[in-house]
């Protein structure tokens, strides 16, 4: 190998092991919160030496930082991209919620949604961790309301409807349905938020014998 | 005085300062967490010494269990007490709804409803102290259930919803205007959840025509 190779490995093993490392602090966030993110705890949970973290992060800030970014990459790999990539407005509004709903009861971190955890804890605690959390939950009603938007102008979405206000009773039902399903541990509140979801999209409809606005035009192949 | 007096004199003060602490209790617990809620820290927002707390309480879990129900009366007092008093069904869900959200928006909490705030905290917690938190989320669910049920039976709400799932979207507008309304401290979220319980409570209307089912006819003076 030559140094550059070696230098090359040496990098990509550090970020593999940093990686590794804030994925492992995002599932402690949702049970201990942000703020129980200590260095010493976190360095039990993977294994390590507390000056080997001290190493990676520096400070509990820092280490705070840089979980809400992993965070956020993972709740856009898993949910906002493959959602924003279905064809129609209608079809993104449904995928953003059925996608959220996915990665909740598939336990992705085990206090549930990863940001409504983050911001129900650090909305009382301002600093540079809830402006980051908080800009992640702005982005995420801005995609929401966008695709809302879209689906009024495709036609598939009355424009009578407030896109806000729609977009706030939406994402209104996957919290709730996040949060009872975080502390009951049965698919119920599940069902229900997506129940919610397609009640109120039947009832936004632009046409009501639009097929792309019936509950059995979902399954388009996407999830 | 009698020494009776004296006795009772002194029991009621001791009780008025428990209750006055634990009401800073539930304060900090809303923006520190219930873990956060240790007796030193509460010393310190009380002003008073560690031990003159530990007189009171003995141990953390025991504060912890005091300030919800400490919490539980102050939530029964504001919010479910006089909304169960309404005459009607219908009028009760109303006023769980509005009493709530009124609750939140003249902050009786810095960090929005107690529960809201803990049930998101603790729901990860096996113990007792989440199982009493989780047991008064689960008593407010009932009560919106049985407003919605009674509503039913009177003919004001069709008998066609799902009185669960009604309750369940009605709940969820009031949880996202809370968690929204502590973040951006601005009287939006309200609003928006304030028109989501209308728009739902129309749509659930038995008859159409039926003036105890429009939003003027909400003000009755209850509130």
């Amino acid at each position: 190998m030559t140094s550059t190779t070696t230098e090359r490995r040496r990098r990509s093993d550090g970020e593999q092991s940093r990686n590794a490392i804030l994925r492992e602090a995002a599932q402690l966030a949702t049970v201990e919160g942000l703020a129980g993110l200590s260095i010493s705890r976190l360095a039990q949970a993977v294994g390590m030496s507390k000056s080997g973290l001290f190493a990676h992060f520096g400070s509990k800030q820092e280490l705070q930082l840089a979980t809400i970014e992993t965070a956020t990459e993972v709740f856009d790999e898993l949910v906002v991209a493959p959602a924003l990539a279905a064809p129609t407005g209608l079809e993104r509004v449904r995928a953003l919620a059925e996608l959220f709903l996915k990665h909740v009861e598939e336990n992705v971190y085990p206090g549930g949604c990863f940001f409504a955890s983050v911001a129900a804890e650090m909305d009382t605690h301002p600093g540079p961790v809830r402006d980051r959390a908080m800009q992640f939950v702005e982005e995420w009603s801005v995609s929401l309301v966008r695709a809302v938007q879209d689906a009024q102008t495709e036609g598939s979405i009355a424009t009578t409807e407030d896109p806000e206000q729609l977009a706030f009773e939406l994402d209104s039902y996957l919290l709730l349905g996040n949060l009872q399903y975080v502390a009951s541990q049965t698919p119920r509140p599940i069902e229900r938020a997506r129940e919610a979801v397609e009640r109120r999209l039947a009832e936004a409809s632009a046409t009501e014998g639009d097929p792309a606005a019936r509950p059995d035009a979902v399954d388009d192949g996407l999830y």
